[in-house]
């Protein structure tokens, strides 16, 4: 890794790191003989999509209608948009349906409704349901509402209905390995409730669809569920290293940041890096906010985490680093050191693109 | 404005509002008889940049060596890099220096030394305190080493020492504008007694260069300061409104997002719109985190902020609105809705363009 080239904030990329997390993923997939479809939002890049078919996905999430147009550009041709329809892109979502089959999400009869009546070709539905985590999705115990929902969609010709889904996205604020499980359960009878009634009462079969990064890491056993979307994991994070979901090894992206300033009697090292390349999501470590943990950069990679070394605050440009002596001593002004991001997705839209820790430059999306 | 066209997440500006700010904070910089250096790290854009020529502005603040030259291109020639200077990316300053008049920013021996070893063409230098925000700056009090820095540039041929700058960035957590007076006195009289010492111990005048909006916006006189450095006063947003910095209708920029879904019961809309557009920013109202103040758009604008309604949650896409019985009678699923950022500086950054009241689109530098 040519760390002389390297003058500004540059996230970096573990190849064989992404690698590995993609075949472990895969590979618990297959054993619990459940669909893997990866969420691409994580790394938005074409090139690193291509890493997952090595083993053998074929089958991707997005968020946005932007983003399954530059994947179906790219090939991808089995496409869920992970979100609740966005009505007004209707247009696009039209033109986008006859090159790629897509899967849409509902959460209401309004927009049911509205796409029974305004898609032009055959898509795959998905009900959103809100099993704890109180974002989108109609709630579990909404019956009628879902029963509603369900009798519109199977009474257009268009609209195929998969099954439900949801994302466990409360697993994210889990304090432990326990945490998760328990939510997973929990939100999995509830999905499991959902489908037993849709199919006493329709007499067909229903998918479930969920697949947060902790659920998805933790738990060897997916029960009832059908279909995995996890997409952090590709990367993973200080926050599922907080939660438990992954070990410092699985962790492939870092920022590499050069040090502008430093101040031995505070204890500090302030880095060009700052919440325009991190965003500001944080965790809480010992009782403080933390914006990222610190590691030094060697030839090859980025070192191990340094104790008692992190963000510990942070502006558009800088971050101020909470510093130990000993690395006081070691690092000078000009210097860089690498910080591990809280959140990676976000982090990596951010950057928009990446250096491979062996000097190559792997392009994101372009959206905006 | 044509709010059909609308589809995704799409960032507002009204430039009235944006030439009635500037003409504000322009006029008061005359008043006071300090020079105006606005921060255009806030809007990225040559174009609204050209707006503050209308002013008299031949000055500007940026943050990044990629920022200089952008600007530089776009024909600005008195540019300042208000962050202590990136030594790994001498030789681009190098370059820039040959095409215009740069000021640099130290707060250190080390970092004076190399510039005065490596740089090729005449820069103006500020030495950078810190007077209280504890970011970058050497500490107000650290004397002899405020000392030490002076006599390496005055001794540099090359470099020409301006006077010390600072950023009051702690008047950002201000609760009053109480606050705001105090921690700028304090700041000021800090500032004060370090350019007292050295001009004393020199003979020869130093200037102060200081500016965080919340101070800029609210003080009427500035003392003894002979420079001002705002930016985000240009757009405004909920943090400032907070703070006191501004009245509701100063804020010139509002994101559009369209209504993904509703529900009644739990007082909920979800719109197409999350921290990768508005940053994980948040203000505490009322005792409870808030990303956003929530407006409906008229034919011509956006309109009043409405009570009770407020971004509670947001992830990567997605963001919850606290929306009261009123609101949730009258929007449907494809409306738009939209959200006052809380700060305009980091949802500008994300969003890499403007759409104006006008219906014209307004472009921002492309970094990456």
């Amino acid at each position: 890794m040519s760390n002389h080239n390297i003058t500004k904030p540059t996230l970096l990329v573990d190849i064989e790191r992404v690698r590995t997390n993609i075949k472990r993923m895969s590979e618990k997939a297959q054993r619990n003989n459940v669909e893997f479809r990866p969420h691409f939002k994580t790394h938005q890049s074409a090139e690193i999509g291509e890493i997952f078919r090595e083993f053998g996905v074929n089958k991707i999430t997005v968020t946005t209608v932007e983003m399954a147009e530059y994947f179906a550009q790219h090939g991808w041709s089995d496409i869920t948009i992970a979100m609740p329809v966005n009505l007004r892109e209707i247009d696009k979502i039209n033109e986008l349906t006859s090159i790629a089959p897509l899967g849409l999400i509902v959460d209401s009869e309004f927009s049911s409704k509205f796409l029974s009546e305004n898609i032009f070709n055959k898509v795959n539905i998905w009900i959103e349901i809100n099993a704890g985590y109180n974002r989108s999705g109609v709630i579990n115990d909404s019956i009628s509402e879902i029963l509603r929902i369900t009798e519109i969609i199977r009474n257009s010709q268009k609209l195929k209905l998969s099954g439900i889904l949801s994302h466990f996205g409360n697993t994210y604020s889990a304090k432990s390995l326990e945490d998760v499980q328990n939510i997973f359960a929990d939100s999995h009878i509830k999905m499991q409730k959902v489908r037993i009634l849709l199919e006493s009462k329709f007499g067909s079969e229903f998918k479930i669809s969920v697949g947060d990064t902790p659920s998805c890491s933790i738990l060897e056993d997916f029960g009832q569920v059908d279909e995995i979307r996890p997409g952090n994991f590709v990367f993973y994070d200080l926050m599922q290293l907080n939660i438990g979901a992954c070990t410092e090894k699985d962790i492939a992206v870092t920022l590499a940041c050069p040090v502008i300033s430093k101040n031995s009697e505070k204890n500090e090292i302030v880095l060009y890096g700052g919440a325009i390349h991190l965003s500001k999501e944080y965790i809480i470590y010992n009782g403080r906010k933390c914006f990222g943990a610190i590691t030094t950069l060697n030839a090859k990679s980025w070192c191990k985490i340094i104790q008692n070394a992190f963000v510990k605050s942070i502006s558009q440009e800088h971050a101020v680093v909470n510093a130990p002596e000993s690395l006081l001593k070691t690092v000078e002004i000009g210097d860089l050191l690498g910080i591990i991001p809280v959140h990676s997705c976000l982090t990596a839209n951010l950057m928009r693109k990446y250096l491979t820790t062996d000097d190559r430059i792997i392009e994101m999306a372009k959206f905006r």
